[in-house]
């Protein structure tokens, strides 16, 4: 299996729609990954929640997949999410995904029904005998409407060779601690739920993946050099002072928000795919206090 | 618009699919369907939950919309699910159920990220705007992970022409009296959630969508028919009689346990696809026990 | 053990206080327990959570205790409240009320620190030993803070011979119904959340313990009556009828409304204890309309 | 109002009991607080919910109040929980402690009945109102049933002059950010749950009260200390050392557990009372493990 060392500022990417919603602007979407690499971050992670992934047509996925991959150009590691609800259309995104050259795919246990203990291990284990690279497990229950315990967690970390991450997203600290104990500190692990990037950081997260730098780069890159630095109190400050934002972006729904900033900075990546709503008028100018209080 | 009367037991149909998951079998589709309408039922629901809706292609979930309509052929009504995640799809589903001859349409608004109220509003508008047939809405947050309120469910009702039923799959009863009293009796609801079947019937349900016709149809409709003749007595002891098996077929996933069930009366319909597990021996053996218990 | 059938409407009786909340008006107390008995309720049920009993004084506990079982003198049972946070002071409560006429007691296992199953059974265990009457095991973690599941409450209802009854409050049916499967139809229940009447009669419910009948009696006891004669379709127009106050009293807080609506109805209670508020003037004129729209 | 500096480690006291649970054992209980003080903590708390303060009657309260007071005798700040299930009470109780020495007193707002908003700020103002000595307001749903909104206890802070420090128990880490947002700064918290004793730090608590020191107080100490020197990655390593104890004297319930563990030390302070139970053999055993990989 290839290796690649994830950590640091992970940054996910929107999917920019054209006019009405009904393709995919891929020349915004290349300037946007750009931006992110150009502000320094770690690695890039497209087709996440915040690239509006699950909204896509297959013929659409493929498109922003194979671009995406290729626009990166191993500038820096790229984390493809390949979540389906299917195990056969998971394993069909994950091949085409390392086919084009990603480093890592990320595998969240997408279900309409509930799936049991074994059925999620199936779902992983299949993905991971079809492919080379490695995968991040991700928990995210609010999505996908399954929580995994720790326990299996690292029954499938444990059980299936190239599952080599863990991203969690509950919101719940002590499911890092648990990881981390339970884990005997082998199993690395990135936060993904933004309002908890210091208290993850704290708790030894790896990384941290986030939609927050398509706005607010430098400030997420300096609370993890803080880190690195052993200095808890700068990053505590640092950390406050981007909490609003990160909540902000949270709350409003991630393509929404993250979309209505990066029109406000420059970049046209038209609006989220209905039923989901583009940001209105309160939010973009309670985005734009938000913005301004940073500069 | 056109009008029909549903009420009483509503049949969800399976999706038999052939070996290895990888296409519809038609032909065990059509004879599912007629078992369900020689045996009574009111109506007949393809491609909800237990007909596994949310894991076909496009292209499946079309021609499983057209047979299933056609198959049914007017003997009782059809009600087509075509809830899809994006606006866009689930208009272009719901019109291809009425442009094949579906009498309703039933809508969940699926949905990744979570919707406001006024985005779901919009999501039921666009679809009421788009046809001319009824619309059932469905209220199911254990799938859908989107739970509305009965308040909300009343505004979509009065703001959109169409949405002239709701199913409630809540599991709490107080929901339908909720719309019952707020809705001032003029809300026809229907019952989802198999274990409430008797409780739903006595709060003043109109019918009852299940996949249990398709193993003790004529419980279902004994326990509908002793409703109507005001006989509580005999509700509550055919109610009681068929709960050990609701509660089954629930726990153990719809798709998993009602092709278990038909094979084992003799219908070869396949498996769920993967993720989701067959049902194991175990339950099995528990199933035909539970079957046995009810000749 | 001696024996007693408890059926049909146990009406819960409220505590007063005299000006200033700082004692019991036992004289008030005497005519609520006469209106209840008047208005044909089939048991009474001092020192529930209607009654405050967890806002006395032990000295104040034993007096309501006492005087309550000596007022009602065998027109109806009385079923007495008995629990307390720790076994020994419920064991003497238990045994006071015993000792003073009392048939039945109630035990709720009142909690602070989160009790295992072991530890309940215990505590219930010490209770049935220590007296002769039969034990009504009283669920409801709203108020409690510790939830019997269906199957803590068949163990104790098998291990301890004078846990003969069992009061359900959780607000779901579907433990009624596990109750009843799961007992064999063995395990008499009573329902103890208003807004479930019609539901757990409908499920076989024995008893229905509330506080309406302060208010409301003869639609309480019609509705046991419609369900006495089979009569499903009076049962439910009966219970929407009363719905909407049964909802207000609960919402509101039972001791709160229940006495603003006794002081309507000309019977001084005083209010109830502080920190918990007296109705407020909208409620008031709320609860008015809703009695008035019954009469 | 007279003003005291409360930070650091708070250190909870049990309250120990003669054989059979029967009185309070003033003796054990002196010198359980003479090892807290001599390992360094910097201030006591008595009476809280590992002291089973909920357990006792109004003169056993007083009693360990009183002496536990005397006992100190200033060498630390007492912060005495005055918590009651009436305002009547809370507020006898505050002044008992006040008028015999108390530094601070802790509210937690006790409820049978669900308290509205405005009862609840009743309730501390009623408290504020009846004392002269700074008020630490507690949340703690867990055992309080009472959930406090941080913009609720912001109301409270702004609006009754003695509550002047804020603990947070909820275990949601964001709660602590949202005081320290929307406080600006000016509220200062501490930490009541001992699984987040790291991230809270993290978060800018002032302290962190907690029963740990009953056994590893030097740990508890060294991890304060840590934090105070800005060394994240040494309050890290701190802070996983000593999660597992942490999290077996939680979930075993403090008082059975910390109990148990002075007498694994050689303090023997009773049992917890019944319905509680006291360390079962398994757990001691677990206790002790993990007390000798402390060592």
């Amino acid at each position: 299996m290839s290796t690649v060392n994830i950590h640091g500022i992970i940054g996910y990417t929107i999917t920019p729609f054209t006019a009405e919603g009904e393709g995919v602007d891929l020349d915004a979407l290349g300037r946007s990954i750009d931006r992110l690499i150009d502000s320094g971050v770690h690695a890039i992670a497209p087709l996440g929640s915040t690239g509006e992934g699950a909204y896509l047509s297959d013929a659409e996925w493929d498109q922003v997949s194979e671009f995406s991959i290729r626009h990166v150009a191993k500038r820096v590691p790229t984390i493809v999410s390949v979540s389906d609800l299917t195990t056969a259309k998971a394993v069909r995104r994950a091949r085409f995904a390392e086919a084009h050259g990603a480093d890592v795919v990320m595998v969240l246990p997408a279900s309409y029904w509930k799936l049991s203990e074994a059925e999620i291990l199936a779902h992983y284990r299949a993905i991971g005998e079809s492919i080379g690279v490695p995968i991040m497990l991700y928990n995210n229950p609010a999505t996908s409407g399954t929580d995994m315990s720790v326990e299996l967690i690292l029954r499938i970390f444990n059980a299936v060779e190239n599952v080599t991450m863990v991203k969690e997203s509950t919101g719940d600290i002590q499911r890092m601690h648990k990881l981390q104990l339970l884990g005997e500190g082998r199993v690395p692990f990135y936060n993904g739920c933004n309002p908890l990037a210091l208290e993850a950081f704290a708790a030894g997260a790896k990384g941290w993946c986030t939609a927050a730098p398509n706005l607010i780069p430098q400030l997420n890159l300096d609370l993890y050099e803080a880190v690195l630095a052993n200095d808890l109190s700068k990053a505590r400050e640092l950390f406050y002072r981007q909490l609003p934002l990160l909540d902000f972006i949270l709350k409003g729904g991630l393509p929404a928000t993250i979309k209505a900033g990066l029109r406000l900075v420059g970049l046209e990546a038209g609006d989220p795919r209905l039923p989901v709503f583009a940001l209105g008028e309160t939010g973009r100018s309670q985005l734009q206090g938000l913005l301004n209080a940073l500069r």
